[in-house]
This record gives structure tokens, C-alpha cells and sequence, in this order.
């Protein structure tokens, strides 16, 4: 298992017009958890797809507690796991640091292929990164 | 139970690197499918704000099956229930048509809210239409 | 010159906290008339992808003359000219032809280029017909 | 004159199938930019929003010099500027601080609103601000 936490502010473009965030954008959120994890541990996510690893998204859950303004402070907290040797499963939680409330959490799960998207097994590394929780 | 069916276009700037249609971008195609179902049978989502109803989303799933790339056609069906007297529950499947394979399912759930963010109840309109299902 | 006509809607997602469609949509709205222009006169655009040639933006402007809210029916109009042989130049309108009013013009200039990126040459038969009109 | 830089990391769901950042995205990093500039030296956006001012944009333009790609890191700096005393002007540079090279540049234009649309003075503050340079 790993683990990573990182800090954004909402943005006006993610903004709807009810005046919260709108709801596909906890995905990108979700994004930039995950992005930030693998980097920490491990390479960036770029590199990786120079690798020729690519990490399509298989299935993907939100649950939607407290509503996000504009310019609010989103802590992403993601973790890292194998549900199964070729499935990442990341769990997310999302809060408000200065009114430390849950905002959603959610999961997204993604296998490894090639470029052309053929099935591919995950890295041995990762494997050992995430054994090791380091 | 309503149903509903409408078709759209991948926009360029909705696919990603990797070639494909960014995966936070399908709950914006679910989007797409409940607005045209309730338009369909009542009236414009739009007019409903007007009227003090807000539909703030309270939990999302998604599968994804089959990736889908700009300009590729994507049918969307959606499907309107009401899982408890207060809570929405849309049901959503994306096909391409034109090779008819499954590009995705999955379903949002809402809640009637007031423009405050106060619950509300449900419209008994809608809740006539939905057991009539027309 | 090539012109070309498509109406859309805007999506809840385009929408800012202002309760109006926020400014860098626009952009992606260009991209639907000039995508739908390419593909009324000539081929898909993702045909022409591959094909190998890829059309990056050089420069884009627009003005905002009157906002555009949710659900709000949007026409866009599209003009496709040369502006020297290597440059492709969209001009776009959008009016909402509900209330025909003026929404904003932009304009869009592109290159062609090699999927690696290298200056390409424009195909004989887009210059052909943006000189015969048709 | 107002100036203020900061940098961030372009994300996944903001490259396209080209393999970089889709062009309209540049306009969500110029808002990142001012609502930066506006915190730095006055108050949050956020609360300018609260005090009944809204900053509807007028007018946008961006050249694009060299592409950027996910993960790339991008420096925002911004200048404001008053063209009219109701016309607030940012310009913006986009660079890669690691390969020190121009991306884009830019500007908009705003003017301040009430909630309801209708035109606004603006703040005396901003304009001693502007005129002070801090």
C-alpha cells in the first residue's frame, strides 16, 4: 500500500453554474492524487507512457459528501493498491483542510497495456513499492 | 421508469493522449443523457432552476468497456428511477452505434434541493411521470 | 472560401459559478463549427489524422459581445480562408438563434504538420476547394 | 502595473490526442494567473464575488509559440494594467522554466458587473493598486 497527499485550489473553470464544483471534475482531481503518488514513489507518469506503459481507467466510483467552491483548498489523499496482479486500485478521499470536513471519496481502478492496447503486466517494481508501502 | 435516447459526437478536446475520450468526460455524457431525458418528458432541467429546484449529484459509478475517440458516435441511454421518494437514480449505457459495440455503463444518483442547498422534496409531477413512465 | 452552419447546446458543464458559460468553452465551441465545416466540404477531421496531418492552433481571439447560459441554444457559423498558403484562417460567429442576438466572433489560425510535429504542406484539394467555394 | 508568477503542471485531462495540451486550456491557466495576481495583492476572487463585483471576460487572445505536454511544468506571468478606468487588461506569458522557452502569450479583457450584468465602477482600491505597482 502506498500512500500520498497533495494540496489543490478549485478553479473557476471548474465551477457550474449551481456554484460548487462541478461533478465530473473530482475525477480530474482523482487524476492529479494518483499522478502525484506514482511521481513520489516512483517515476512520473510521463515516463512511464515512454516506458510504453499506459494506464486506461476500468471502472470508477464517487460519492459526493460536502459541496467545493471556487478558490477552496482541497487536500486529495490517495492510496495505492493490487486488487488483483494486473489491477491498480486507488482509493481517494477528498477534504477541506481549514474547515476539515469530507468533501467525496471515491476509487478509480486501471489496468496496464501497450500503446496499441493490448493487455501488459504490471511493472515488478511497482509490485515491490507497493508490497513495501515505500 | 423513463427511458430516453440521444446521440452525440466525441469533441476533440475531450479525448486525451492516449488517443481516447478522457474518462472524467463520460459524466458529462451522462450529463447530456438525463438532460434530454428530462426535457424529453417535462421540461427543460433549465426551467426547473427557474422554478427552485436543484439537483446537486450525491454518488457516480462508471464501467468503462470499450474506449471511444474523437469524432466516434456515442448513443446515450439513460434511464430515470426513483430509488427512494427523495433520491433520483439515473441509469446510464453508452454504445456506439455504427459498430454497436458497448463503450461504457454506469449511473448517477441526486437529490431535490432548494437554491440554499436546503433538501426538497421531489415534484409529485415527476414522480407521476416516472411511475406512469411516460 | 468555405462556410459552414451547426447548431449546438450549452452543457451544464460549460457553465461557470457567474451562471453563464465559462470563456475558454468558447474555444471549444470554434472547434465544433470548424470540425463540422472540414467534414460538411471534405472528410472527417480524424480521417485526416490519418492521413497524417494534424492542424495545431497558432493563434486564437475572440470577443464576447452576450453571455450564454445552460441549455441555451448557440449557432455557429464557420469561414474557412487561406491566409497565406501554409496558413488555415476560421472565422466563427455565434448568435443564439432563439433570440437572435450576438453571442461572441473569434477567429482561429492553423498550420498543418506531421504527426512529429515537422511543417507540412496543404493538401491540393483543400486549397482547390476553399478557392471554388464548394 | 500589477505582476505575479506562478507555476503549475499541465494535466492529463488537459492534453488531447495530439499529444498536448488542447489550446483552449491555455485560457484556464491565464484565469489561474490573475485570480494568483488579484490574491497576491488584494483579496481572494472569491471574496471580490462576495463584495457583489464580477468580472465578466470582454475579450481573449493567445498566440501559441511551442506545444506543452502532461506533466510539463508552466510558468504563468501575469500583468494587469487598466486600458480604460473600467476596462481591467491582463497580459500573460506562458514559459517552461525547466527548458526556458516561450509557450504562449496572451491577454484579456474584463470589465466589472453587478450580480445582475449591469456595468460596475471599479474598485478605487485597484486603481491605487495598479497605479502604485504593489
Amino acid at each position: 500500500m502506498l500512500t500520498s497527499t497533495v494540496d489543490i485550489r478549485a478553479r473557476y473553470s471548474e465551477t457550474d453554474q449551481m456554484g460548487r464544483v462541478y461533478y465530473s471534475n473530482y475525477l480530474v482531481y482523482f487524476e492529479v492524487g494518483r499522478t502525484h503518488l506514482i511521481r513520489q514513489y516512483w517515476k512520473s507518469y510521463s515516463d512511464l507512457e515512454k516506458d510504453g506503459y499506459f494506464l486506461p481507467v476500468l471502472e470508477t466510483h464517487c460519492r459526493y459528501h460536502n459541496p467545493v467552491g471556487y478558490d477552496d483548498l482541497i487536500r486529495i489523499e490517495s492510496r495505492l493498491t493490487f486488487t488483483r496482479p494486473t489491477i491498480l486500485h486507488f482509493d481517494y478521499v477528498l477534504t477541506n483542510p481549514e474547515k476539515s470536513f469530507l468533501i467525496a471519496e471515491g476509487y478509480t481502478e486501471h489496468c496496464f497495456m501497450t500503446r496499441d492496447g493490448k493487455p501488459r503486466r504490471a511493472p515488478a517494481e511497482l509490485h515491490r513499492l507497493v508490497r513495501e508501502g515505500r
